[in-house]
């Protein structure tokens, strides 16, 4: 079973001792805010896209003041760039997690495993692929992508792919999948995991169950309809 | 081949006598200003979703006073509507083009020209799956559907569902794809033809090609994992 820790990074502003009313503000706050206003911020981006959030939009939601965010963060670009990086320990026992259905017996169970892990995980931390679907339509009739999305793709999303093309390709000379081209079939697996839970209420409306409840047939219906 | 013609419709407020001085400005302007503000917005929304977009932008990408929006479509949310009725021609077309793809005698064949079919029809008219998913991330942690995403459903994504289910369920009955429950499958399916098409700036970065130019490519991989 996955478990997803909340993120506790230090408050890097204690360690400024210029600024006096900084620091005592953070002592007062401490972790907690810091955390409170990443959550809020993920939610937030992961629900409306960067351009469609302010920042005393996520202050509302986070229960402080917006000057907070500002005092803690910076920019809202900072703000975001704090947000995706808060996740990233969950990553680490999400790539970590993956790893260890490399290692079951059975090439078969294995798959299914690692579908499973991949379900299971973006259901229970479906923002970052959110926020990569909007970046995705923003930039997807652009000339040339934003920084922001650019970063995305060469640092996060270049990293899980390797990853998963990886597991991938096992399948494929274990003789579970069929042959086809990884960099290709990347995408239709994606496609295949993700499109379901990011339209979780489209599922609901017509499966009648809430997202959460679909997870084994969701898995079984990936495994059903690309194994062999 | 598909032909995705551009929409022709009838001003209605030629119609409505009360208002003669709309009547001069739909005269003067015609269709084609119609036509080209439909086109914008369905453009503008399919990038920045519906929150994300103002008539001043779609003005300004229309080439027209953002007055002459408000004249010819009154609020947003009809402009929104119009843009999305303005498609309907097109879904028509590509409906008809499946059904056609459902006469050839090679059921492999048959299930090739389909996903191809749905390939080019999104490449060719990305906006509706675009703003479909703008709906489905700002909906997806909502308590309720807005109305404007459970009409999104209940409409057009309905009708689209039952005739992609209808194609996929004589695939499994002929013994081309895997025997999996239709209601899954269809967001397995899904998925797997959309993503690549939405994320096609990631599908460009990583293939270092055009979007454009993997639609061979996408379809072989489609037909190459499910296809027995």
């Amino acid at each position: 079973m996955l478990r997803f820790p909340d993120c506790h990074e230090q408050d890097e502003t204690l360690s400024q001792p210029a600024h006096r009313l900084k620091v005592r503000a953070a002592l007062r706050d401490g972790p907690s805010t810091r955390r409170r206003i990443l959550m809020a911020a993920l939610k937030a981006f992961a629900r409306h896209g960067f351009d469609g959030v302010s920042l005393r939009t996520i202050a509302v939601e986070a229960g402080v003041n917006h000057q907070l965010i500002a005092h803690h963060f910076g920019s809202k670009q900072d703000l975001w760039d704090a947000a995706l990086e808060a996740r990233q320990e969950d990553f680490q026992e999400f790539h970590q997690a993956l790893s260890i259905t490399g290692d079951s017996s059975d090439p078969r169970d294995q798959f299914r495993s690692c579908v499973k892990t991949i379900i299971k995980f973006t259901l229970a931390s479906p923002d970052i692929p959110c926020i990569h679907y909007h970046e995705a339509l923003i930039n997807r009739s652009a000339r040339k992508n934003s920084d922001r999305y650019q970063r995305l793709l060469e640092d996060r999303i270049a990293r899980y792919r390797t990853q998963i093309q990886r597991l991938l390709t096992q399948a494929m000379e274990a003789g579970i999948i069929a042959q086809v081209p990884i960099d290709d079939f990347f995408f239709v697996f994606q496609g295949a995991v993700l499109h379901r839970i990011i339209v979780a209420k489209e599922s609901e409306h017509f499966a009648g169950v809430p997202i959460e409840e679909v997870v084994d047939a969701h898995t079984d219906a990936i495994v059903g309809s690309f194994a062999r």
